[in-house]
């Protein structure tokens, strides 16, 4: 069932809108071609709407937030909300700053989203609608409240909500599974949070009639190829490597593998 | 012949100025230093003309454009036209985009462009003055008639004209050289077309008095480059280490190498 | 003492904030990140203060300079400077363009920096409040000027000053470092200053009662883990490798290892 999900973008190669940030944008482009999508980065109001209508999906991406760039979000949101394309939203940082946080609400409000994906503090930050403590960064003691507040904003909301973490969590409110792939060195790899929301937005592009099984699929496929990444390291292979190996195991993903490396099972709470 | 541009290049280390894009600035940048020139990125209408003086070509890319980033393709682009240096045009998305069309047509206006570089779907949209239909992708259907469209703009613009495609079309409007170099995987590289605009960028900065064979060096090497990162992909080498393997032979690209691997004939149209 | 300053780094695991330039960026937060530290890179005047706030040091970086960043940087420099915190300041291409020679004159009135980095042409450039020439590369000419220079900026200022060139130096005005480390191969990685600004602000970030140690092990480190990657690359390899290589060598780097390789020792003069 999630090679399917894989299998679809490799056939369909949806047209991904990302309005990424410029820390992680190249790598998030690249994604989306590793992957078999199409990526297109605009970001600007005077644009982003009508590339949106082009696209099959659109990934919004706090990071690195202006004011011009919160319009552009509006927009394309708003303009895919009324088409009833799929929107993924990426809260980055919105634990750290009044502004983005402002920015998410509004968002939040305008936007009929398809997914949410964040890590514990920023879905607790929104959940609440209140600032957590520090930086970009996991908060470790929150994550144990992760899997309520992630139902409860699944349920607001109306959208899939993952918590990306030692354990991910993919709720749409009801059902919630708990995602076991992954690897602590890609918290080396800067964005690749914003990363795993363009692969989602990818792979829910291809699949808009199933989002909680495509976000599944991704929060797995991104995990296992965090593993397969890691077994290819040599002795002076860093995190600069890593990345890059992180990019083929994207690349190389096969629904089969994927199929078989898979490691999810369904919260008993 | 070939080979010669890409000592000149070597030899003479041109400074290029590039209003790039946030997607592709960085890998832009390390290709000009990998070419053997000298990379200036400045894109703000406060600094970019001051910039573009002392620079010994630009490089104008349509990409993420904002009217911030149109005012200084503007600046750079009449100060260089102005003071005879070489200006490089990609119109990255003009295809997409009404924006971005209306923009590109302000540039063919001021700017004398010594080069315009595209995917057919972007120079025919250039040509013809209209937008096509989908992404910054090729579309295939439109290829067959890029090579008389490449010719008009040519002629009406007075810029060599080059579209990137499965075969290349390199044309000043009169002569119309087909290259044959270059493989699938590069698509996988986002950006590319950006890094081959730059590219093209230092080869006709160090050699100002050819733009027509300049474009072409610079069009096979990229091509070439491409088959020789190719050829070096291990078993669990995907887009990730293609990436890296593109800069690296285009770092280490000898004269005699480009001389010897360059694919192309004159066309017969 | 240099292996102290590293170790500190990876103990207490700083948040940088870092507000780079869109050239650079992703490998300025990967090297935040794989030193041990964590970055933060927000740089919009709406949060830009209050995300200092949370941070343990900040990054200044001239690079791609608009009014817009400029008031981010005059923000977060006076709330950092305010607060006690560490501010580095990287005056990337101060010597290119009036608008940044006046923007660094800005900055350098009113933040209390406690690092300045630059390449000797831009280092004579804000110690003579006067510009260079060319470019945003070193002016080999004016290298043998620059101790005098960085002594002068650094007496005047209070800051630290490092210039990078074939050898670097490391001043407080009175105490005189030459380090020895590095590699030519350096500077075909675009950014290689903004990263080493970065390890400097990660250093001190961790290490904030003695700057002068910090940015001297900085230094080091980086000249160091230059020549490793340097050792590290296969035939084929270029550029491209060489960049991964480095981040790769940041990563792996052990505080025997720079105690070991540091090259150093005082001027004389």
């Amino acid at each position: 069932m999630l090679g399917d999900v894989l299998n679809s973008c490799q056939e369909k190669k949806p047209l991904i809108h990302c309005i990424s940030n410029y820390v992680s944008i190249n790598d998030c482009a690249n994604l989306v071609l590793a992957c078999g999508a199409s990526p297109i980065m605009a970001d600007t109001p005077e644009e982003t709407a009508e590339i949106t209508m082009i696209s099959d999906a659109v990934v919004l991406n706090l990071g690195m937030l202006s004011p011009r760039k919160l319009d552009a979000l509006l927009r394309s949101g708003t303009a895919a909300s009324n088409a009833g394309k799929p929107v993924i939203f990426d809260p980055v940082g919105v634990s750290s700053s009044g502004f983005r946080l402002d920015a998410a609400s509004e968002l939040l409000e305008h936007v009929k989203f398809s997914v949410i994906r964040g890590n514990a503090s920023e879905i607790v930050t929104l959940a609440n609608g209140r600032m957590g403590r520090r930086g970009v960064d996991v908060d470790a003691s929150i994550a144990d409240f992760a899997e309520q507040h992630a139902k409860d904003l699944s349920l607001r909301s109306g959208a899939v909500v993952v918590v990306s973490g030692d354990v991910d969590i993919v709720t749409d409110g009801k059902i919630c599974w708990h995602v076991y792939n992954g690897h602590p060195m890609m918290r080396f790899v800067t964005g690749s949070g914003c990363m795993l929301s363009c692969l989602i937005g990818s792979y829910v592009g291809a699949s808009p009639e199933n989002p909680l099984e495509a976000s599944l699929a991704a929060v797995c496929a991104m995990g296992l190829c965090g593993e397969i990444a890691y077994d290819r390291l040599a002795s002076q292979d860093g995190s600069g490597s890593y990345r890059i190996y992180l990019m083929d195991a994207i690349y190389h993903l096969k629904a089969e593998q994927l199929e078989r490396g898979a490691s999810y099972e369904r919260s008993r709470i």
